[in-house]
């Protein structure tokens, strides 16, 4: 249920691209936005929840993805405002179209919790190498973001993975 | 769909207190969480989508409550796995069992959102005030917490009913 | 008198509490109020004027007392404001209102002040640990944060006291 | 009542200026310091009660106020110890003596304290600019200190009438 | 009139870039050069001049534009010397060639102020996107760094078109 | 052999509360500072002789409880102080009332390291809870200080328990 | 072309001076605000072209002239704001009424580069001084400003003058 | 002699780029770390063993390339990790494969080192720049890591040419 | 009794010293190791407790012996272990073999905490001395270490000392 | 013997000031830092030889003295140079000069050093005072910098003496 | 290939010792500095290399043991110039003369990486103790320094071998 | 003239040296001061008189012997206080006993003073030396002392040299 609490808004914020430009670049946006607030909530529930013998390990690292997770997400936000398209970060959209597969409840072991991260890196790296492509003509300065947040994420998931082997 | 890499884990952390109290608590403080955590996304969803007079304002004093939010849900989640019981704080349980109200999408006006955080806030209260009742014999420590978290969000609500004062 | 340049008011702030809690907690705060505010002003005036062998530690000490009473005066009256109470920490109402005794003008020697601060910091947690009481019920989030002051309150009055002990 | 914990103090504190220059200079610093005082208690006052579309700006304004008060009280304080007069600076004398008008109790609207902020200034500033005229032959290192409480108090005031201009 | 101190000065400064790639590249940073340094002095100049009641807002806001621009011109200013062509940012060469609109003397309500500086940012915005296109080729160093400055402007332009939302 | 370098002393810090309500509360502090020195002694003692593949996470966790376990020491014996109890943190009271078991001599393995310090955190955190009910009446001040420590110890007890989950 | 964007703006910020006081002091301001404000273009500008053995001390000594200019012309300005005459910092301002020579285009050797800025000082300087003496009696407050920058100023020149001793 | 302490590895880091592509990019990679590792040590080489009028400048500016280089190579090295390629940055391979001269042995003149480094990051940046062309299409998330490197160092090399002017 | 989660451990670390010096070494670090542990607890003791005129100088103080000796401790006991002697400062250990007196239980005076520190430092002092000459052949690097420590403490014996001159 | 390393110099630093007001700044700013080198001497003198059981007390109130003096004497020597007179800071020069009285050799009690330098201090401000009057006319300037050097030795003359009181 | 950039030079720094104590200190020094150089980059090549399940506890240790190599080769190569002999920090000098074994190519597993670490980091120790005896005659300064260098990597190496206890 | 305000003070320091090895080690330290504190003096001296085309480099490095020369000054005449010999750091005993050569009065050029600034670092350093010697036997922590000031002045030294190299 929308809170009734809004009324109708007709605010323009304009961008500065072309329509074509900015539907294509906001699209893109909005889909790295939603993969990155859920990398930031399924971290901090591995965070929470991972056991093991290397647990402290594991633990820490998670906390530098939520920063990550959490300071890319803002970004490509407010990118998105720039160009005149309204971000779309709450848990139900999130929930729905997020790239990320869901995250089990309870205690989980480290070892699942490194290899599931792996997984799950890759699943977003993989959309924003697309979105990197499809913005190149759009916007590049979308672009030079997205490749920002790719370098970071592959950075964590070598990291991860370096850990299992 | 849960992802299949994690084995059944029959990790037991126990805690501290006895089983009734333990129950207890451990739901209160997953209510709380899912409300802390809805709270800090709709805040920054109303941090990136805010227009008007007092953008400025709105977009800086929203930032506040997602530092607030975020900083007592870890709080919050690492509570629960010290009394044993494992936290959940993922997009779908924010998105079904948070008592925060559906944002809307799209650019919203700055008296909305101020009007609209009072009225969450209040209702994210409501509920941390039965817990604090709730847990006052099952858990004082998990009492005092709570208190603490009041404590700032009802400053926060001032402040945003102040600024439509 | 009253400045002209202020028009009737008819703003109301609501608080989350009920109507007798939201009294007995306010008249709380704003009598703690009262004595933090008189607390910061004669602890610089005792600051500004005492003499003798140990200015040097008196004087620093002072400054402590000052920081804290400062702080904690902010942290009441914005919890007053946020249980919809409006605060009053004016003069006149400090120097009507205060449960510390006069200071008296001009220099003063180190043992008296020390006695002297023993002897106020005493009246003030007399009626801070009444407040602590009568809040329990009424508010436990504003007995709490009365709880705190009293702790920081009697450790200076112990450090005044072993000085001339 | 004077508390009877302080005995007559003989001390002589002597400054390095003659005698009617350190009375002159003596008097103009007690005055100053009983309007910087006040200036910190309204402000802090109406920091705590404003309320209107503008409360977040005003109540950060009015925190620098505070500031700036309070560390030009403490310096005008130390300098009239320095010179061999002892300052007067509790709630009775400020509460009596201030130039500064009383400020209403309860909430009070955004455009009321800004206009009102720019009169007190006024108010404030106008008796600094004559003991500025009265300090220059008899002491000039405190009017010195004085015509840099003037620089800031002016530019807080400008930064007022802006807000309303 | 040059001042005569100056010696024919037959310094030469070499870059890495073949002489077309330079000659491109080096128009593209005195453009922008230009236009930043000016962007700087106006932002300053309402920073000084603005009224309103959203005087503290915007005063505030322009004054991250100055840091943006002083920032970036001097990140552009010695990328043209690292290309080896001296760059110009000399008040009299502002003054004819930004592409910013004069902006008038006196004092100037905040409404009109963001208007303002959305306009000024979509012209600077504009000509930066162009610069943007023709380094692509002739020094993709240049253009990663421009990219960079339509970034951070773009969120300015939004963030003004926000507020006036 | 007590040092004959102290005279005997008749020095008489009181406190504010009353005879009975004193007794309770200093002893349950003293009890409480016996064993947190010793867990300062005995997580360095641990942090030291560790070895094995986890030697560098138990080693830097080790000094965050000495850490915390130091900070809490001190805070616990000044509240003594101040309520006018003569706290005794010496070595041969800690070696005789600390309710710690005895850690061995010589390397240990960080296996054994992590299971005794969940052995032994729940020990010192089971007494806690029973002085936390012994002092709710006799001094709430008290008690809320107790509650804020066992928060942490419980913390800190579960990323023990983790690491061996 | 002064934009369209901005309407007739009737504000009146008063100052605290009197008319004659204001017009004095404004004037003496304003000239101040250009030099300066070209002061900080004109190292600029050399701290970029500068070239020869002595490249890296000139370099960073020009941007401690950079940023004392920086510093000083926002005092300045805001000072004028704070008296009620509102300040001019623009481009084509500075460029007509500053008495700073022009500036040669391109690289230039550092011994020129020195000599230029004693000179130029010397004139910035001069200009002050007369300032200073205007000022004395129209607003003490605004004089003392001054001879602060005179003070810096005259060290930046001294240190360009050994430099070249 | 390879150390006989390390077993045959079988471990597999995968990064998230086709066969080809990997293999360009890591051999950019590689060659970019060679002279990064080389430039740091050649850098500390002079800092050690220069003289000169001009040795504190020098001293201090190598200090800046020494730290420049030491962060890139990290960057890249760890990039290479991030893509599945071993990155090898041992002394042996640094003394073979560097494009930098050998740098002679002995105390130095300021003069020569000057000229000395200007040619080398000449040939570091000529090397870096065909780089920046070879990873456009294969990893664009490396290309553009590589063009900030490039900026740094032509900024440097700029900064060296302008000393000898 | 020492517990029973310990299993047996035959973990060997080996130093870099004969076994003659390693026992020689071993038994000097271990000695000034259950010192400086004393020592840190003394004076934690007395800072608790200590009350007279000079109550903030000596509380104040004895905290900076509290900080040296416990950074000391952690040097001296992590040496140990460099050179493959386990280190022991838990409480029975200190208790029994410290050289340091027996601190009273209670309140203390300021002039007999000062004495009692003079004598305690001294003989800490005295039989650091012995152990430098002891471990001069036997390991310089571990010789070096305890000269540092008997620097400082000399320097803290002197300034209580001077305290009681 | 003045070391025959230097050849004659014919360096001239000019200033800005005229031949007459150039002398008589000189001379005033050459007093005024023979008597600030020698006070940071005598009071690090007094800091290191001071006992008694204020000594922590003054010991460290003396270091405060120190760096003032020192600050104060490079800006007051800087300030020299500034106008073109060569400052001489010389311990030959300072033991000739200052208008302090000579500190004895070897331990000094609490009570002598702290009447001591409320003796000279006042010896200190007096001769400033004079160089007030006489930098008026020749050097606004140099005279509102002696202004601030005199508020600060007041206040630190004022604290000795309210320690004796 | 030498550089022919570099001229044929005659500088002589001169050191404080005699020719013997030189050349012993110097040939020192060099032997040190050309194994810290390449402790520096073999922790390097580690820390981008490692794998395992300690990956983050390994990665991270090596990163301090590359921070404290660093540092030392610095301190050592510039107390070589301080006592007239320069130092050699090339790649070829190192590849050729450093006491460290040959570091493999490629991804080596954590247990390697840690019993590698072990055996250098002893080879390295064992030269410098060495060294340390040579020069207690030659240059006491110097042993001083070493003596400091031995203990931190012995630290190192205690930390590493507690690992694979 | 010793001022009479000292009565005759029979303090009593005893330091934990023999009587032979303190006076030695006493008469080193005196020494050392003298020479430490005259090198503060004449460092600043010259920072505030050079002149010439390095002016600025010189005068930077110039501060940092300043800082180094207090630090220790500091550091021996507390070590002189910790044995038990009161230190002497006037300005006449300076004048009188230091074995740096007088400094010239008067601008003097950078060439000069890097000359002379190597001449008297020698002189100083050899006289350390020697102290370094007859300390050995009386006390190896003053000797540990002095060899890290011989290692710092050193340092400083062949700065000087290279840069005249």
């Amino acid at each position: 249920m929308i809170s009734h609490l809004f009324e109708e808004d007709d605010v323009e914020i304009t961008g500065t691209l072309g329509e074509g430009e900015q539907r294509i670049t906001g699209a893109a946006l909005q889909a790295v936005l939603t993969d990155l607030v859920d990398l930031s909530l399924v971290a901090k529930q591995a965070h929470w929840n991972v056991t093991g013998p290397r647990f402290r390990s594991v633990h820490l690292q998670l906390d530098e993805v939520v920063t990550a997770a959490r300071d890319f997400s803002d970004t490509v936000a407010e990118r998105a405002a720039a160009i005149g398209v309204p971000p779309d970060g709450r848990a139900v959209t999130v929930a729905e179209e997020s790239v990320i597969a869901e995250h089990p409840v309870g205690w989980v072991s480290d070892d699942d919790v490194i290899s599931w991260f792996v997984a799950q890196l890759s699943a977003v790296i993989a959309r924003l190498r697309q979105q990197i492509d499809e913005t190149e003509k759009a916007d590049p300065v979308t672009q030079d973001l997205l490749i920002g947040i790719v370098a970071e994420l592959e950075k964590q998931r070598w990291m991860f993975q370096a850990e299992n082997g």
